[in-house]
Order: structure tokens, then C-alpha cells, then sequence
């Protein structure tokens, strides 16, 4: 195997000598050079969980020039070197959203909403897909009868009203964390509010005004539709919800933002609080102990901020976790 | 955090006390319930090296009951607790096939072609998916002006012809090893061939010769066109081959059947030589010595029996190694 060289790998000083050399038969088309087509794979990806159809639709992938203190209790060093282990820039890591669609038979639930159309306009399509490509994946919005909000960040709200302000699900119960609404709608602690997280305030005040305030708020380790139960997993925000989507023996565990950022870095690093965390060290104890079990149960799971098609399984690693995706399955 | 508990998690007895209690504007949709719409995403993915557009297009993927001798040099309990190790059934394995497509700006290019039409019409569209795959991703067949074959294994020679016995590639130059060719057209050799195996020498003679034998011989260590050079990795078949794809500073190392087999069984265990291997000591020296290679690089890899889309990176991991998906682009 001599010509398995560095030299070779790299292609750098390959010999120019045509391989055409050899051919006895050789052909030359006539045609013109094919143009690239230059346009991705629409980005939906199906599976079932026992009798249930889950799909996974992204929303985009946002490159995020990740602050110093992205991680509150971690250096800028150790940030970079953890984003770099994970084969991405700190400059421009990867940051994907990923709201999913559950036919549970009776009901047609959608799971977050993404980022909405004006960041669909701003960003010329790049972000803000979920409505595109939940159109492309054969799913017409008016036929959700649910949408569980999983928390009231703008990535997860803010596809539930158009660019006309109108609800984009208009046939569609919208449920919310009863204590996500408590905290967010709260006049009292917006007013208390560091500067930074106003906007968060506000635009829930905004897009929830929109529907009229219509929502229906649930608690966690309920069950809101037969198939999707809630998981009270508060840390990342005092109401953040996760779900678990069960059919005869199937589960998925949906744990939306449980672990929220690019290069899985939190997957690697458990113990690492997020900046946008309301409560650092909540967030910690909630990503551990939901973690540990679905390691333990060897449960699939589904991430709002995973590598799309963000299905698969956690293993432990050291002192943190891997992210090992489910193989794609091109039947369904 | 009282509600994260191993019964609320399976959603095995979550309370019927519907969240609707709390919900002072329940909504009743009066729609009918929405089917599932039971088909996958159309699978292909693109991504650009440098300049250089590829696109991963799955041929599908074949569930596999693996023989007990499926690993020559490992037992029938190692080989099941391996597979069960990446989450899979041995009885049930998951084998997928990926072909690529390389539009380098002047020349339009094909490796592998996967299974044929034949078995797509057998399997009912779950495998032998490239033609239909590819004419979803927006690439007429009639424009590909090379195809390159790394080795003459069925699952990638036969969809070179049609189940009409025709070109699928009527304008393209098929460019195969040189030592491949001398290896399967030998009648020696398929005289003194072992029964098992005669039927891939026979497969290589239907192909090739419903193209005429028009054929264009390549050795390893060239460029076959600029951009794709050609590796000779040896052992799973005498002329194997993979491909360096560069443009500029950026490359990606199309590493064919290096390892080929479900759930990442000869990426975790480099040692081991499939029962399919031709010479199995000599895949396994080309194995560790190409991979360790890519790994030093950080080199990303193209894998045609890595899960779909079956690009990513290789980690050292203990005595083998680990692959860590590239994270699916939305756009591109």
C-alpha cells in the first residue's frame, strides 16, 4: 500500500499523468459543464414511535460568534477549546433549531415553532425555515389542532404568529407551562428584569398578545394529549418543559432545551451554565439528572439545539456525555 | 424538581387530570384528524469542499440479520454485543449505501452507483433509491460526464445499467481500478474462485459487459480529474479504491468500503476483518493506516456505509476508533 502516503492523502502532488492513459475506450463528452444546484435537501426528517409519526423540521442553523462568557462558570480558553473539540469555530459555531411535528393519530401536535418569518425575511431563508419546510414535508399548519410551547424564548415562540401578526396555526390550541407564563407575564419581574432579558419579556407580551392570550397552561408530569406527557425540567427557564412522546413501548424523550447551544458543548461539559440560563445551577441539576436516566433507559432523544435530523442517544463520557445520533433511515 | 422521575419519564401513569383544567380558552378544533403523511425526506444532502459541490444521495438502507461469521476474527458473542454497543439488532442490523455526486465546475462526477433498479423494483423502493434520489436533488442522470467505481462489488456497480440492461449514465466515462478490472475479469480467477464468491465475478461480467466493456482503467495515487484523486486502499477488494476530493484548502477523504458493515462495527474495532473482505489482514493495515491518517488531519471523511448523510470526522477512541457526524447544514 505504498501509495497511501500523506503526500497522496492530500492530493497536493498527484501525478498529472491522465489515468485516460489506460483507456482503450475513451470518451469525451461532448456536453456543457453541469452548473451546481446550489440548493440543499428539503430539511425534514421522519420516524415513528410506536403508532405515532414524529417529524423533525429545522429551522435553520444560525452561526454564532459565541461570547466570552457564553459559559458563565467557564474561561474564554476553555469555551474555545471545547468549541474547537467539537471540529467548529468560536467565531461562527453552529446553533441549530428544531421544532418537531407529532401525529399522534387523534391529534396533530406541533412542539415549538422556531424563529418565525421575520427572521426567515431577514435572514433571506437561511433561519426562520420551520414553515417551508413543515409545507415541504406534506404538513398544512391548518391542520395542527395543538401547539405545546416548550418555553417562552423567541426561537420557540415566535413561529407561532406571522409576519402579519396573525396566528400562523390558526386551528391550534396553543399550551403553555403554566409557570413559564407566571414568570414571563409578570409585570413585577419584568420590571426587575436585568436590562438584557426585557426583550425576552417583551416579546412574549408581544407574540402571546397576538393570539388574544389564548393559551392553555399546563403543569409538568401531565399528560396533554394522549401520546405527550410533560416533564417539568426548569433551569434554562422556570418553566421550561420537556415531553416524553409514548406509543405501546416506544418512547423519545423531547428535552428541547435541557442542553441549548452549538458543538453539543454542554453535552461535553454538563456542568457548564449557559449565559441565557434564568437559573445557572437549576440547569445543571435538571440536565444531570434527566441525563443519567435516559442513559440508564438507553431512551431516544430528541434535542431542540441537536445536529438536525437531533434524534438519537446519549452515552456516558467521562465526566459529561455523547451525542450519538440515530442512523438515518431513508424508508419510514 | 420532584416531577422528573422514572415514572413520569416512561409517561407510564401520568395523570388523566387534563391540562385543560387550567385553561380558561380551550379551543375544541373541529377538523378531522390529519393522517400520517408516511414518507421520508428525499435523501440527499449537499455540501461544498472549496469550490467543489458534492451531494450524498442514499441508495437506501438494508436491514441485515448478520451471519454469526460475519467478523472472521471474532465470536458470535463479540460481534452481537458490538452491534448492540451502537444501539442495533443483530438480527436487523442497519446496512445503508451512499453514493456521491462531485460537480467539480467542469466535470460533472458519479462514485458508486449503488444497487440498481433491479433491486429497487424487489425491495419496493426501499433500496437501490439513487436514481430516484437523484433526480430529486435536482441531477439529470444524461448530464454526469464521469463515473468513477472504487471497487466491483455489487452495491456498487449495478446501477450502472438500467433494469433494461442499459447505460443509466448514457453520456458518462465509467473509470474503474486497473487492478480491479484485472482481478474480477480474470477467468482464472473466477475459475479458482471459492463458490461464495463466483457470483461477484459473474455480476462484474453482466455490468461491464451491458456497457460494452467501455471501460477506462485507473491505478491509485492519480488524478482523475482535477479535483478527485484516487487512494489505493486494498484489502476489502485487491483494487479498492478511495478518493481524495480538494479544492483550495479544503478537502474530504472519500473513504468507500474501508469499513463497510452496519452500526460502526469496524470503525470501533479496526482489528476486525469481514467475512466479505478479500484479503482481511491487508483491509485491516489499510484501515488503521488511512484512518489514523484522517484522524492526525482532522480530515473530513465520506463514508458509503456511514449512517446517511455519511459525512463526519474520526476520534481515537481506546483501541479503535469514533465517528462524529459533520452537523447537517440547512443550507448550503
Amino acid at each position: 500500500m505504498t501509495q497511501l502516503t500523506r503526500r497522496n492523502l492530500l492530493g497536493s502532488a498527484v501525478a498529472a499523468s491522465a489515468a485516460t492513459a489506460l483507456s482503450p475506450f475513451g470518451i469525451a463528452p461532448a456536453q456543457a459543464a453541469a452548473p451546481p444546484v446550489g440548493k440543499q435537501a428539503p430539511g425534514f426528517y421522519r420516524y415513528k414511535v410506536g403508532s405515532i409519526e414524529v417529524t423533525a423540521v429545522t429551522d435553520g442553523l444560525r452561526p454564532t460568534a459565541l461570547a466570552d462568557n457564553f459559559v458563565r462558570n467557564a474561561s474564554k480558553e476553555a469555551l474555545h477549546a471545547a468549541v474547537a473539540a467539537g471540529y467548529e469555530d468560536p467565531t461562527k459555531a453552529s446553533f441549530p433549531f428544531t421544532p418537531i411535528v407529532v401525529n399522534t393519530g387523534p391529534k396533530l401536535v406541533v412542539i415549538d415553532t422556531g424563529l418565525g418569518p421575520a427572521t426567515f425575511q431577514q435572514s433571506k431563508g437561511a433561519l426562520g425555515q420551520f414553515q417551508t419546510n413543515l409545507a415541504a414535508s406534506g404538513i398544512d399548519p391548518k391542520a395542527v389542532d395543538i401547539v405545546i410551547i416548550s418555553h417562552f424564548h423567541g426561537d420557540h415562540i415566535n413561529g407561532l404568529v406571522g409576519a402579519d401578526n396573525k396566528p400562523l396555526f390558526e386551528n391550534a390550541e396553543v399550551m403553555v407551562p403554566a409557570p413559564e407564563w407566571s414568570f414571563w407575564m409578570d409585570d413585577g419581574n419584568l420590571s426587575r428584569a436585568p436590562e438584557a432579558m426585557k426583550g425576552a419579556f417583551n416579546n412574549a407580551r408581544r407574540v402571546f398578545g397576538a393570539l388574544g392570550n389564548k393559551v392553555t397552561r399546563y403543569e409538568g408530569g401531565k399528560e396533554l394529549t394522549p401520546g405527550i406527557s410533560s416533564v417539568a425540567t426548569p433551569g434554562h427557564t422556570p418553566g421550561h418543559t420537556s415531553y416524553v412522546i409514548s406509543s405501546g413501548s416506544a418512547t423519545v424523550m423531547v428535552q428541547v432545551d435541557v442542553t441549548a447551544g452549538p458543538a453539543l458543548l454542554f453535552v461535553r461539559n454538563p456542568d457548564w451554565q449557559a449565559a441565557f440560563d434564568v437559573d445557572g445551577p437549576k440547569a445543571v441539576e435538571t440536565r444531570r439528572k434527566l441525563y443519567d436516566q435516559v442513559v440508564a433507559d438507553k431512551m431516544l432523544l430528541q434535542g431542540f439545539h441537536f445536529p438536525f435530523p437531533s434524534v438519537g442517544r446519549l452515552e456516558k463520557d467521562g465526566a459529561g456525555y455523547r451525542w450519538v445520533p440515530a442512523p438515518w433511515n431513508p424508508t419510514i
